[in-house]
């Protein structure tokens, strides 16, 4: 590589490591760190964050930007265009924001989740609601100073940030559809099978299932010479650095399987983190996820597409026998997989079953939308909520603690994030059709306990390539075909019918 | 405090902060990292030096600097004084060695190890010869950077590192008298009890044992809310924030008691951290080590001075038998005690007792020292190690991975390191006696396991002064007495002679 080139990518490199500093100082807090620990660890996470910025916003880093972009080795390769293409909008970004914005966002968001964490207990939105009116009066300025993109509107600026080239006018036209779609769905299968999870009522000591998720991460792929899995409040995948990516999660003694399901959506993450060529290009985009939503598609893939197959459970029933020895409620492998597809409507996002969650994520996406345009209110938002969710999914919002205050993610300052959630779905759904299509009888790979051929896939279909695509770019690539609802509502139907309906 | 000061501790704080992720990348390296990690981990590790070096080295500082001597708030007080004064002597000895320089030392001596290690493996010196050869020569071009201070030689260079204004002249007149009256004392009482730990050989499982030295380690002060206690292959402290210093060790089920005094050895260095003004001063020097001579004396006294009392074993005794049933050979405390000070030479340092190690300190002082001067060759040193064995110990070195290749420190490019600990042994003797003198009766304390009264005068005298005095000031202001090796010789002549003359 040229000597221009060389440069460049020297300052990716340094700014991965302090990423990767800050992913490890994140990872610590939520696992390992002694309690007293965490005023220091605030000023530590601060001061990384501020060197990245000050790094990534460099004002000589435009210039020896341009001067890569004129080097005849990536002049002569569209990977290495697509790696400066992608650092320069990094670092445009970066420059864009002022950093009195950026550290007047960072306070008021991390005072506002404490007000949240309160206002959610009490379910007290009254008190919330200053707060999120303030969050998204500074995310509006901060939308201004990245700029709508063209043809765009100002939404579309924070939605670049999780999931690039994706436009609020797609997103509203793909998810109407599919909230129509979802609706008679519910409609037709509510209730019908057993409530969710029921039929698994299992319990087992917390180092028995320790073993058994362990188990099953490692069948399903996760490299654990390159990888932990460890226990925090709230599960998480921290890719660290090459070589070094960390997964949690949660356990309790009676829900064995809500385990198990986060352990499968975890590995999903991993997986495609473990598959990023972080050792060849380490801190350059094309070692880093291409999106949100892309990332969500990885983990949904393995915890639905796979986990909440009949062949996975067919693989899974004599090990889950043998490792719950007991512990399980179910007769037979085809108990669980009608009751791990069962659809209810769920006051609650993260209780929902496959088809209400998208309903819950359509509806925020909608919900924030309009709150950034003015379009909405923040003192109308509950009202707003309730009449939606009766609308949507039959149910009677009791408070705002089940409703409004139930998720964390606007009192963080994030807009833009939900709707990486349904893409994921989207995303997932689509590549999965089309492994089957490549890949032929990927049920009875499963059904033996054989996940190698689909990991394969993904890695080559998705996980090479970086940020080298924009995240439908990728999907056309990988998939042959545009994104489109159709490939999860014909998932969505045809599991449940033959869940369901035979 | 004055502006001037106000931006010299946030610069310091900086520092700090860079130093606290270096900390926990360490630690977590030896404790948590998954192996394929390595190679990214010693990048970030790499990056992070660089970045302190940078900003302690930085041309601006030593204006910045000027600026707060001259401050009023500082002129008034002394401790601030002490601050600045301290601050500088790290900011003129990062700049003094070129950058060039520490590169080689890192790099030499991060290959010079793995050689290290092959070589004690096959016990052949011949193959790690040139390998010393370079990091003794590149030794005396850092020594000669940093410059000897006034007075004094080349050695000091380096012993200033680790002991602020100790010199090789005061250590080699306080360890010439010790080496001749330690020959006499093991002379005296070498296999005059049983062999080190033999009445202690006790088997219990890892499980149990963690919840054991759990137990020794909470009981004597360590505050759990504020720090954690792992498993490493070398057990290590690492004082890594306000709130947050972390302890290992390790275990096998054979040697319950080796780990039980590593714990109590790690637990001292942690108290001492914990002890530290670090909220107050984050990244100060006030609340940085005096030195690791200082270090080493808190995790010896209570290893040595109180783990092995008789007090302690009468106290810990019933604890034992309770949470380590039937893994007990000893029949009695006071059996125990014995065991834990018997006086029997040994060929490796980190296997010898309380009185066999200081000879070990002596002679690598002297020889490191001769090295560094060109008085001794590196081909000559297994020869004169093997004498000066034979001399002081009595016994046969019967090859040099039992010899002149055991310890890993000047592998690491470590010269003017060893003397440190025995000058903590030095300084835990002379603080125990001036504690047992200011505390009355802490035997009767320590036999009810109340610890508490000790480790507020250590916190009192010793701790909360941080980097304020020199080891050797800091020393005479809490024991009112100069350093000498009298207290040392007295407490293991006193103890040798209770245990095994009666």
């Amino acid at each position: 590589m040229g000597q221009p080139y060389d440069r460049l990518r020297a300052a990716m490199r340094e700014i991965g490591h302090a990423r990767s500093v800050l992913a490890l100082l994140g990872w610590d807090q939520e696992t390992m760190m002694p309690r007293r620990g965490a005023p220091a660890r605030a000023e530590q996470i601060a001061f990384m964050a501020r060197l990245v910025h000050e790094r990534l916003s460099h004002p000589a880093l435009a210039d020896r930007i341009a001067e890569a972009q004129a080097d005849p080795d990536v002049l002569a390769d569209s990977r290495e265009q697509a790696n400066v293409r992608e650092f320069l909008r990094d670092h445009e970004r970066a420059v864009r924001v002022p950093a009195a914005l950026v550290e007047e966002l960072a306070r008021t968001s991390a005072q506002a989740v404490e007000v949240w964490r309160a206002a959610r207990e009490r379910s007290d939105f009254a008190s919330f609601a200053p707060w999120l009116e303030r969050l998204v009066e500074l995310n509006r300025r901060r939308a201004e100073c990245l700029g709508a993109p063209e043809g765009g509107e100002l939404y579309d600026a924070l939605l670049e940030e999780y999931e690039p080239g994706m436009r609020a006018r797609e997103v509203e036209s793909i998810f109407g559809s599919l909230r129509e779609k979802l609706k008679a769905l519910i409609a037709s299968y509510a209730r019908s099978g057993s409530p969710q999870h029921a039929a698994l009522r299992a319990r087992a000591s917390i180092e028995r299932q320790r073993e058994f998720n362990r188990f099953v991460a490692e069948r399903v792929g996760f490299d654990f010479a390159a990888g932990r899995f460890d226990v925090s409040t709230h599960p998480f995948t921290e890719g660290i650095a090459a070589g070094d990516t960390r997964i949690t999660t949660r356990y309790t003694e009676e829900a064995v399987f809500e385990a198990m399901f986060s352990t499968l959506h975890e590995v999903g993450h991993a997986l495609y983190e473990q598959g990023l060529p972080k050792a060849e290009r380490p801190g350059e985009p094309l070692a880093q996820a291409a999106s949100l939503g892309i990332h969500e598609s990885q983990s949904r893939l393995w915890e639905n597409q796979v986990g909440r197959s009949r062949a996975f459970w067919r693989w899974l029933w004599p090990h889950a026998c043998e490792r719950l020895a007991g512990a399980l409620s179910a007769q037979d492998p085809e108990a669980c997989y009608r009751a791990v597809n069962a659809v209810q409507p769920n006051l609650i996002r993260v209780e929902s079953d496959e088809t209400t969650y998208n309903l819950h994520i359509v509806m925020r996406f909608d919900l924030e939308r309009a709150l950034l345009r003015g379009e909405l209110s923040v003192s109308d938002l509950p009202a707003t909520w309730n009449a939606r969710i009766r609308e949507d999914l039959g149910l009677q919002v009791p408070d705002d603690r089940r409703g409004c205050l139930q998720d964390i993610h606007w009192s963080t300052g994030s807009i833009g994030y939900f709707p990486t959630y349904t893409l994921g779905n989207l995303y997932a759904a689509q590549l999965w059709q089309a492994a089957g299509r490549d890949l032929g009888d990927l049920d009875g790979a499963h059904a033996r306990g054989e996940f190698f051929a689909l990991l394969q896939w993904l890695r080559e279909r998705v996980h090479l390539h970086g940020r080298r695509y924009t995240p439908v770019e990728l999907l056309r690539r990988a998939t042959g075909a545009a994104l489109s609802p159709e490939p999860l509502l014909g998932y969505l139907e045809h599991k449940l019918q033959d869940a369901f309906a035979r």
